[in-house]
This record gives C-alpha cells, structure tokens and sequence, in this order.
C-alpha cells in the first residue's frame, strides 16, 4: 500500500468535519485525543511516551514510514518501501530484490542511493503568518502570497543548514489552520537486511490489500551521520512476543493523503474527471508491464518495481471508486454540505463573512475539467513518461533546476526552494540501474498516449512529434540521450543554465521545448484552479470551525500522525476473520507456483521454526497509504508490529473510516525476530533488535 | 465504429420515451415517421421506395450492416466489418488485412469462412402471443415462458427450413411490444476487394471517431446461391457523384443497442458497476496487446483484429461515460422518471394496472451487482479468455451445443435453438487461423484476471488451476488442445454428447467441469434479474404508451432501422467543422509513419487522382454501433456514401441523441469509384457499380 501515484491525484486536501466516532482519527502529536482515549482505553499518554513517539518514529521522504528500533540508527520499513533501493542496488550484481540480501557485518552495509529519512524536530503554528500573508488576495496575487511567505518561513526554519534541516508549512484542516514542520534530514541510508520478495509479498497482488496473509514485508536500513552509525537514543524497544487479541495499539507514521473533508460536489468532480480516467490508465500500464515481463528474466526485473507499484494503485483506486459509489455514502456527505451550506446561509452576519465559497468551488471545479487532460499530459509529465519511467522526469528536473536556482527563493516553483533542493539533489544525481529498452519502450507508449489524449492536430503534438511516429521519437529519444549516466546528470546539474542551455542531448532538448507550455499549463491551473480553490476551501473550512469547535483531526498530509485502536478481527460476509495467522498457516498455503511460491530458505527452514508462532495480524487503527513502514506500538511505546498493508475496506478509509471493517494489517515481531534468528540465520540482527543496540 | 463488447453489456433494451425531436430516430420500417419527414424535407416515402430498402439492406450477423449494390449480389460493407474474413483468409498467404485483396475475375473470389448475411424478408407482430404466454409469471416460470413462447414462434416461422430462414422474436419498446423479423440466410459469401488497411484505416486510433477524416473504409463482398453469384434485383444503383451539402439523406442499418429508454437508477448502476469495471478491463488488454504487437510482424498480425476492436471498444466506453456524468443529462433523466413516476401513482386505478415496477427494479439491480462479477468472469467467459481468444470459446459451444441438441427445442438455451443452430455451427467449424502462441498468451492473462476477480480462496478458481499458476495452465490447455483444427472441431460437432464424453482434449475438459457453476450463475441472473427487469420494465413501458401514445421509435435492437437527416457540419469549439473532405486533403494529412503513412498504391494515384474528389462526409443522421457498413442513400433510393463511423459526439447517443453535434461519418461514393478505378486499376469492378450489374 506504498503512496503511489497519489501525489499526482492528491490536490486539494481538506478538514475532517465533524467529531471523530469510535477508534477514528489520524491526529496530530500536539493536538491528540486525550480524553477519548482515557475514556475507551483507560489509557493518557505521558510527554515522555509523546516526546518518545515523535522521535523514533521516521517518514521516508519519497512515500513510506519508518522508525528507529535500536540505539544505533536500526531502521525498521517495509520491504516494499525499499523497493528502489534494492533495485538499485541490484546494478550489477545478483537482483537483490528477488533474492533479498543481508549484511553480515557492518562493512557490508551498502547506501541506498536516494533514500532520505525525516525526523520530526518540532512543529508550529504559523496560521496567524500564513493568514496575513493571503488576505484579500486571489488568483495568481493568491498563490504568488503562498509561495513567499512559505519561502519566508521554511528558509528562516532551515537557517541556511538544509543538508541536516528540511522544513515543510503543511496546511491542515483545509486552511484552517497552518504548521511548519522542522525535521532531522538523514541522507545516508543503508541497506542492512530484506528478505526474498516472494516472501515478503508472498500472495502477491491476489493477496494484496486482503486477509488472512502471509508476508514478512519488511527491510532494515541504517542511518548513518559522518560516516558511523547514527546515535538513536530515542527508538522503538522490540517486543518479541508480539500483541494479543484486545491489545490498544498505536500507529505512528506519515498517512499521504485523505479527503475526507471535501464536499460531495468536489468528490463526484474528482471521481469522473481524474479518478475513472486514470484508473484506465493505470489498468492499460498494467497490461503493457504483464505483457512486456514475459519476455523474460531480465525483463521482469526491469519492469517488476513499476508493476508492483501500479497494482498496488489499482486497487487502490478501487477501493476509492467503491466508495465514490456508494448510495449511503453519497447522501451522507450530501446531507453534511447541505448543512453546513444552510448554517452559512442562516444569518446575514454568516453571508457576509463567508460569503459563498460553494458558488466559487464550482466555477474553479468547471475550469479544473477543462484544463485536466492538458495539465496531466505535460505538466504531470503523463505524456513523456514521467510515472512510467525516469529519463523525462530526470531532465525536466534539471532544466528547472538550473532555470529556478538563478531567482530568489520565493519567486521559484515551490519544489526547487532551497528548503527542498537537496532532495531533488539527491534524487536526480542518485545512481540508479538504467534500462535503455524498457525506457524506450514506456516512452513510445506514453508518446501516443499523448497524441492520443491531445489529438493529433494539437500544436504542442504537432511540435514534439513532428512526422515521426512515438515509437520513432521514443527511440531517438533514449537512443540519443547520456541522461541515464549519473554523472552525466551531475554534471548537468552542478552546470547549471549555462550546460542545459549548451546542451544537445535530444531528452534536455525536449525538455527544453516543453517547458514553456507545461509552465503555461500550470500556472493557468494555479491561478485558475488552485488559488480560488484554496479560498473558498478555507471559508467552509473556517466555517466549520465557527459551528463544530476544533473537535476532529485534518485530513491526511504526508506528516506525522498517532492513531490509536486495538487487535481485533471483522466480519466478512457474516463470517468472524480472526486477527491473526501463523507460520503454519504460510506452507499450508504455498502452491509451489508463484505468487504462492515459497524461498528456498523458508522451505528449509520450515523443520526448524516454531510453527505456531504468529504472522501477521490485524488492528483496527485508522491508516492510509503513506503508513506502509509504520510501527505498531503498545501503551509502554514497545514495537509490537510492522504495518505493510490495509485490508480492502480500508481504501474507502480515503473518504470515510468505518470501524466495522476497515482494518491495519501489519507483520507480527514475533514473527521478525524468529525469521531473522532461525530462517536468516543472523544472531547480529536478532541480539540488535532484542538488546536494543549493536 | 463496429460493435465491440457490445453484446457483453447490451443487457436491458427499453423503449425511447417521448416524441422524437429534429432528425432524431431509429425507426422500424412498418412504423416510419412519415409526418415529420414530409414536414421537414417535403419528402414521402413510396410503397416501392420502402420495399427497395428493406430488400437491399442486408445485416451482417456478426455486428455489422451492408447492402446489395449490384444485381449480382455485390455487396458493399467497411474494411472493418471484414476483419476477420481478411484474417481468416490469410491463413498461409500474404495477409491481406494490411495488403488489401483484389479479385480480378469471378474465380478469384474467396469464400469468407464465417460471414453470414440477413436480408430483412418480413416483420410480424406477435405481441398478443407473448403476452398470453407470460402472463401472471415471475421468476424462473417467466424465463421458461419467454423462451417457449419464442421458441414456438421462431420454429413456425423458420418451418424446417434453417439453412434459408433465420427467424427471430425481438422486443421492442422495451416489452411494449414484441415483433417476429424473418431473414433470407446467405452463408456462402466471397470477398471481391478490399484496400489496404493503411487507407481503410488511414489516421489509425488517433483519427478514429473524429472528423476531418481521410478513411476508404470499404470491403466489397459477394452473396453466391448454389456457387453461383446470387440474384438480387432489389439493390441500390451507386451514385458515382456522391451528396452534396444540405442533401437529404437516409441511412438503413442495423443499430446495435441504444439505452434511451433506460430510467437514471439503471444508467447509474450500469455505469458504476458494469462500464467502469469494463472500461478498466478494455484498457488493460489494449496495454497487453500495444506490448504483444511490438513482438514482431507475426504478433502484429495475431493481435490486430483484437487491437483494432478494443481501441475502438475504448472509444465508445469513453463517450457512454462522459454522458452518464453529465449533470445536465442525469438532471433531464431524473426529471423524465420523477415525472413518469408521478403519472404512475396519481390514481388507483393506476397503482392497480401499474403497480411499483421502480421498487422491483431496484431490488433487482441490487441482485445484478452481487451476480455480477461471478456472471462475466464464468458465464461471459471473461475468465478464460473468451472474449480475447478462440479456443475455450470454441470449446463451450461444443460441449453445450451436444447438451442442448438432445433437448426439446423450447427447453434448450435461446442461442442452440434450431433457428439458430446453423450461424452457430458455421462459426465453430469455420478454418480460421489458430495462433497458439497468442492465444496461450491472452489465455493466461485471463486466467490471472479470473484469480483476481473471484479471489485465490475461491473454490472454482481452486478448481481450475489447483497448485498451477494461470502460466502454467494456459500453456497447458493451449499445448495440449487440437482444437485449433477446424475439422477436429466439426467431428466433436458432429459427434455430439458421445463425442464430447469420450474427449480428452484439455479445454474440453475445462469447459466441462467449468459448466455446471456456469449455468448456475446464468440461471440465478436470468431468475432473479432478468426476470423481475423485464417484467418491471414492460411494467413501465406500458405506462409510457398510456400516457404519450406509440409516437417514438424503439430502442436499437441490431434490427433493420431508417434513420433520416441530411449533409451537415457542425460547431467544434466555437468553429465550424465543413461536411467534407477531399483527396487533397489526405496527402497533406500523411506523414509517412504509422497510422498517417500512405499505401504505396495511393502514392501511386496521385498524379492521376482528381485531387478534388470528395473523400468523406458528415451527416446528422441518427446512428450507433452496429450501423458500420451501412448504405447512405438518396431521395431517389441510390447509394451516395458508406457510413464507417461517427464522431466522437455520436457515442452518447446510446443514451441520447443531440442533433446539434452528433454526426454519423461516411465515404463518398465519388471516391469508391475513383479509387476502384485509379488506384486499383479495376475497371470490371468499376463498372458494375456504376452500371448496377456484371
């Protein structure tokens, strides 16, 4: 359940109305549930238990969670948030994606080339700043006040030291309110162990967001500072017998994006005109990857890390659709907008402070419809490859980067301020497996998507296609570009404008030519779109406010939050799933056939493991994609599992949570620490994570 | 624009509701709307006029339309429509899907090894009869009713003679009224020429269901009685100068389905639980197949009909969705059944003749999304390829067709009756080329698809593939099948249920087992939703003739219809789109890479050409899927064009018709007798188009 593709869809995210209802919420550390928790649980987190929470626990910058579990930066995620960097890895040697790898001593710890961990600092407030900053503004004046003021705040925050601070204002509850977040910037990560995939996805995309499950999905890293271990004195203590049936748990982690505060008319929009659309598109890039992996071995590993992650897409957006469907849910959210709308209408001192933020949500949702297809194709980069593959994305990075480095901080595209260049840095400098044949191959296919989704007699296709056909385009394209030589992007990198600008390699080139209209595209869209968006987000969220208190949770933002809730099962069509599974229950399940297929070491192992201990398990916490990687914690802040999934009620959790059935799936540490110990056959890792340190 | 998964969804037909306004309609030729047409054109229809048409249009059993335009049974249909005879007959040739084929004498005429033609000989009401039969049933008993009374009828009418007649009962107005359509069978049907598909299909996907358009979608066939060419004195005389603009004109085809009559909560569930799920699917094999046709020429070859078809499928989905999510229409539609509704229950007398048909449709539409998935993965055969390859297709209608001939014929599933038995076994001994590789590839994708959708614990999906991965089982049942051979299929056929028994072939053996949950799931539907709509439904119908009278046409039920309208261009974003295009316009349009590369034929002609021929036109005709192929014809009952499509306006007419924008798409009959005599260089075709005889 890694975020995929959600950053693209994500957009416009707003407040949860209303009071949060059983085990609820995904709430932020200095705004937590107290007395519903002391009321349900008997239960008041200390500040230590706090302080202790916000520190060991870790987002990966690019889309997962994590967390500290030993004094020596040992990092727990999810074997599926390493995804990149074990392909990555894998350049040259055995696919350690396939066939795991573990790293018997310290000088075997490989760095991942791009993968950056964040530690919460602190948070605050900064509502009063961001409000007198935006006032009275709209359109382009709006997004212009945004963007300095964020500048202003992130830059003071980072205080010139962006390699160790990264500083992000997030807005919550919808413009209700605004934080700056200060985090600890850890880009020396390594690679300390991850099992074979077939293990830790064993089930594969049948089994995905499903339960009963058999999956050890997980990878330690390491963090690493000058070069030695990280001190980590604040970390998870490992649990090796796990929680039982009942237990209260928490989650800690980075939930990406949740809308359950938009409106009816916002979700129905976001529905028929993105969601179904790329949903087809998502389901086409499904079959060109099935298809292109049967050419064999070294196209399967070409292609798997985009394969796995579209899969995990498309049932995510079925599950979204599911509930976008739903006749019960449809008319509640109707009724709840109706309602506030009467209330915001009630009295002439109500109109005059609010206005009518429903009228202005429309029009910017029409002008959303008709710029949609334009905005996905070029400035999303659909239509050059850009979530397909990276040699577009690699260059478009750098010909903005050298163009925004040249201006001040809060004139640039939000993305190149100092406060992010170094992740971008990272990212594009990083020196990852470059496959010239499957890059062509998802380049020609996003070409004609392009001309298929402009039409053919559009002038921007006319321009970049010229008489060519996309497969002919595509092969000039990667046949002709160096941009898969890592040092050659560092080279175009620490050259700024002037190298872009002396550049002849046809993707720069590309890049270069599309700039222009992409930028058009995307201010039309902020200014049109965005800006009075955000303005009459802001009024019904202000309004909602005004009538409810600050009673609930925001929405979703890719940053920290505690949920809490319990190990306990649901019931599918009137059948009790009991919340855990067993070793036992794994070879009772292999078929020998993949996804069902078993590694060598687990068949090996089988005579040797405690049979009867358990697996995976399932919790009630309110979680979403983001949270793959997070702890499970118990009331003494102990790690006693490892989220890596939802099961299929929980996708709807992106509109609505349902405590009936929505459900956390996570890896038992009962069941890490006896694979690490008699499956892996690593004493080093096992001692580290029982002992708590090296 | 041919019909492509249509069948899989058509699904409800119902009845069109209120008077037919500007040039809309689909009408029967006994109930032609001889007042407007004389209101608005000053144009009535003579007997003979009438009698031409109905004799000279002919239907294409498999989703198409066509038309004599000789009095030697030379028949005019699109290069699309001719697909799978062009691939059919490539078998160990050239492939003359992309090289065209021309017959330069009478014995150069290849037999198409499964086109059936249908010429319209008589319409009959039988409405009273299948009302008595159902009358005061529900449930199974109607279903059983329905398929007697049908059965009874079509045997009378056929009166032993199936190789001849083709009889059908078809439901019109949505059970407002039910009609007997008797055919003349031609099955010994020959190609005489088609292009190439480059000019056939000139601008490829990019191009198709828009306008301007460059297309000679054309295919020439010829009927042959007793191997001889067949005598056809009703045809239509070509127009070698084409329509001008402003013309009348008149398209007689056979529209596939329409869905105008449907109320708003069976379009909502339809788009929810059938299109987008479908749509989803549709995208991933066009995905598969981009891939697979990038294998070589040889998988070109293999997957293009397929290609072709889904591409188009894709096109269609997307028009039906943009309809049913937009606001105005649903608005319109939710006003049209409130209104209705109310009419129903404003007195008792109604609540009694009436009762709450809207209350059982809801149940029974709840019911169908339970079925739903089961229904297509087994019984549509979504599961096992049937949809994208030949075998277990094939295989089915074996082993069912042995079950069912040892039945009574009213107890036999409607497709093996013997009025239909002779289209059915032609098209299971057809020598159609058999491509294991491709389908063994597009059978394990929908094995996987199968495992998907039913989940890895179900007990079928056990069943079928055991411990076997999708891979595997399809690579056995392909690897070991010799049902690629036509005359193993035609001794299976022939051998009936013994045959069958004693087989080991391995997608027999599939088909067998598969087949009792098969017809499970069939039944269940046909009992609880196709039961309780169809009685619901006629409920409604009803209604609607009670309160407007019979004064609309029927929705389409790929039966003869008379659409009427004229030469017409229309507005594109505020800019007028001219009805024509011309010769000029199709060389500046080439590029000289797929889709926009010219034959070498066409380069060719150029310099013979006049460059000023018209090449394509719109008219605002009222047309769907399924009309691909048919004649547009004049006042005086002469061919003036070939309809090959519609723009991409014309796709909501399933749901309804805009006269402002929907246009029906043809080629000119000036550029069918130009280019058979210059660029083919045929002149014994040439001639007897223009003389009617050869």
């Amino acid at each position: 359940m890694k975020q995929v593709f959600c950053f693209a869809l994500a957009g416009l995210l707003v407040a949860g109305g209303g009071a949060a209802m059983a085990d609820e919420g995904m709430w932020t550390m200095d705004h937590l549930p107290v007395k519903q928790m002391q009321q349900r649980y008997g239960f008041t987190p200390s500040p230590q238990w706090i302080d202790l929470v916000q520190h060991a626990a870790l987002r990966l910058a690019e889309g997962c969670s994590g967390s500290f579990v030993s004094a020596n930066g040992l990092v727990m995620t999810n074997h599926h948030c390493a995804n990149a960097c074990l392909s990555q890895l894998s350049k040259g040697h055995e696919d350690y994606m396939s066939a795991g790898y573990v790293a018997l001593k310290q000088e075997d710890e490989p760095k991942c080339p791009d993968v950056e961990l964040n530690q919460l600092e602190s948070i605050t407030d900064v509502t009063s700043q961001v409000n007198a900053a935006t006032a009275g503004k709209s359109g382009a004046d709006r997004i212009k006040a945004e963007h300095e003021i964020d500048s202003t705040l992130e830059k003071g925050c980072v205080n010139g030291d962006a390699k160790t601070w990264r500083c992000d204002v997030i807005t919550l509850y919808n413009g209700g309110s605004y934080a700056l977040y200060k985090y600890r910037r850890y880009q020396d990560v390594r690679l300390v162990f991850a099992p074979e995939q077939s293990i830790a996805f064993f089930g594969g995309d049948p089994d995905n967001f499903n339960f009963p499950r058999y999956d050890l999905d997980v990878t330690f890293f390491r963090a690493y500072v000058d070069g030695k271990p990280a001190n980590t004195p604040q970390f998870f203590k490992f649990d090796t017998q796990g929680p039982k049936a009942g237990d209260m748990t928490f989650v800690v982690g980075n939930p990406g994006s949740t809308r359950r505060g938009l409106t009816w008319s916002q979700l129905s929009a976001l529905r028929d005109y993105r969601l179904i659309p790329i949903y087809a598109l998502l389901s086409e890039v499904r079959g060109v990857l099935w298809q292109y992996s049967r050419g064999g071995a070294q196209q399967t590993k070409e292609s798997q890390e985009l394969q796995f992650g579209i899969e995990n897409a498309i049932k995510v957006y079925d599950g979204w659709l599911q509930t976008l469907n739903d006749e019960q849910f449809i008319q509640h959210k109707q009724q709840q907008d109706a309602s506030l709308r009467q209330w915001m209408a009630a009295t002439p001192a109500r109109r005059a402070k609010y206005g009518d933020p429903w009228a202005d949500l429309a029009r910017a949702q029409q002008r959303a419809k008709d710029l949609q297809v334009r905005f996905m194709q070029l400035e999303a980069g659909l239509g050059f490859g850009d979530q397909t593959g990276q040699l577009f994305s690699d260059a478009r990075t750098l010909v903005r980067a050298a163009a925004e480095r040249n201006k001040p901080d809060a004139d640039r595209l939000p993305e190149f301020r100092d406060a992010n260049l170094p992740a971008v840095q990272q990212q594009v400098e990083s020196d990852v497996p470059f496959y010239p044949q499957f890059e062509e191959n998802m380049l020609a296919w996003s070409l004609g998507k392009l001309r298929q989704a402009l039409g053919a007699d559009d002038s921007t296709v006319h321009e970049v296609l010229g008489k060519q056909s996309p497969d002919q385009l595509a092969q000039h394209l990667v046949g002709g570009t160096k941009l898969g030589d890592a040092a050659v992007r560092k080279q175009l990198w620490d050259g700024g404008e002037k190298a872009i600008e002396a550049s002849n390699d046809p993707m720069i080139e590309l890049a270069r030519q599309i700039d222009p209209e992409s930028r058009k595209i995307r201010k039309a869209y902020e200014d049109e779109v965005k800006a009075p968006t955000d303005k009459a987000d802001e009024a019904i969220a202000k309004a909602r406010f005004d009538r409810d208190g600050m009673s609930s949770y925001p929405d979703a933002t890719f940053t920290q939050r505690l949920s809490y809730g319990k190990v306990v099962g649901w019931n599918e069509n009137g059948e009790p799933v009991p919340p855990f599974t067993h070793f036992d229950g794994l070879y009772k399940r292999a078929t020998g056939a993949d996804p069902f297929k078993l590694p060598d070491s687990w068949i090996k192992a089988q005579d040797k493991l405690d049979l009867s201990t358990p697996m995976n398990f399932v919790t009630d916490n309110d979680i979403i994609g983001g949270n793959s990687g997070s702890p499970v914690i118990d009331r003494q802040g102990h790690a006693v599992g490892l989220i890596f999934d939802g099961n299929i009620h929980s996708l709807g959790g992106d509109f609505v949570y349902d405590g009936s059935n929505n459900r956390a799936v996570a890896v038992d540490t009962a069941a890490l620490v006896e694979a690490v110990r008699k499956v892996y056959n690593l004493p080093r890792l096992a001692d580290e994570l029982t002992q708590g340190h090296l």
